[in-house]
């Protein structure tokens, strides 16, 4: 039996591979820059989402898909910014695939946007196997779910461009390790540019808008 | 494909249905209480179970078994409280499922155990379709993670048989909204048992540690 799932799994992989090549060339075409949000559920994903699409708007054209496995609430939340939005429900799959980006994107004018961003679906192991095409993917840590989960969810860490600290706001009240949590994403991902945010006090908010600045000009 | 990937995944369950049939018989037979906690990433299970079985361990004999894609952080933890623990590491795979506890499980001596408890690997979404044999299946939710949560990822509340809000100590730092919480639990699975508890406090702990012991003695 656990040869026919590994077997099936690969063959997944491989149609995800291809329809996410496809994407990645759509997007190039349409001169897109789009980003792929992974955290655990609860690391802030909808709210960093939130800011960042806020303030972004004022510069360049900006949308996003979000991916829950029920409910369009992180998609209302979303569109308050005032950015087109669409929601993708899952269902019980624990991540988004290609084809599900693809479909949801299918009536869309990319060329009439500068910024994509997706939220996957809250999930530390399953979306890390799963290239949606995306020209940067940022996995989210919050400083209340413990430094040590680079070490034990290291697939995530180590396929992502960008590590992102949230809820640095919260650090003191949780007894945040910073130095074991860089520490820890170094020993998964040596190199890895990791920032500091907290998009309640707009902390380090500033930073990552210029890093999607930088990283769109030479991609 | 995705018919395919279906009828896999049913074949699958329908195997870890049988091994978990088997394992609950095996757990009856020797009089053995079994606990699967799930949740997601960073929620609080490892600090949780520690205090849990540290307490425990005064009044009567405790194991844990734990699982995660890597590392063996979270046995070395629970070792400290003094109980047998073995640790599960599951590479990729993003549950723990019936076949891997039961080759855990193989050369212990069950009849000298009062209550075994499984942590399982840090997801929302795929272990709840896992039966692993248990008596309980409880769910934690710690404060930080936002009230959204049950009904975003309704399968793992809507099996539970008791939900644990984690990290109580932080509520206020992190502008918890406990109607709201305890709300969308009734929505996703009305009438489940809700207990309020922070390991770092000890607020809720001793309840806790009643109910396992009325829960063992109507088992």
């Amino acid at each position: 039996m656990q040869s026919r799932i590994v077997e099936v799994r690969q063959g997944i992989l491989k149609k995800n591979d291809l329809l996410a090549r496809d994407l990645r060339q759509r997007f190039a075409a349409a001169d897109l820059f789009v980003v792929n949000l992974v955290s655990s559920p609860g690391a802030g994903k909808t709210t960093f989402l939130q800011a960042t699409l806020t303030s972004l708007r004022a510069r360049c054209r900006v949308a996003a898909l979000v991916g829950d496995l029920a409910t369009e609430r992180d998609a209302e939340r979303l569109k308050q910014s005032g950015a087109p939005v669409r929601q993708i429900v899952t269902g019980t799959v624990c991540h988004l695939e290609a084809e599900m980006v693809g479909s949801a994107l299918a009536d869309w004018d990319l060329a009439a946007l500068d910024f994509l961003f997706i939220e996957n679906v809250g999930n530390l192991v399953c979306p890390a196997s799963y290239d949606l095409g995306e020209n940067l993917r940022v996995v989210l840590l919050s400083v209340t779910e413990g430094e040590d989960k680079p070490l034990k969810y290291p697939t995530i860490f180590s396929g992502a461009d960008l590590a992102i600290l949230t809820k640095m706001d919260l650090a003191e009240a949780v007894g945040f390790d910073r130095d074991e949590a860089l520490h820890n994403i170094q020993e998964v991902r040596p190199g890895l540019e990791v920032l500091e945010t907290s998009a309640r006090s707009g902390l380090g908010m500033e930073g990552w808008l210029e890093k999607l600045a930088r990283s769109r000009a030479i991609s």
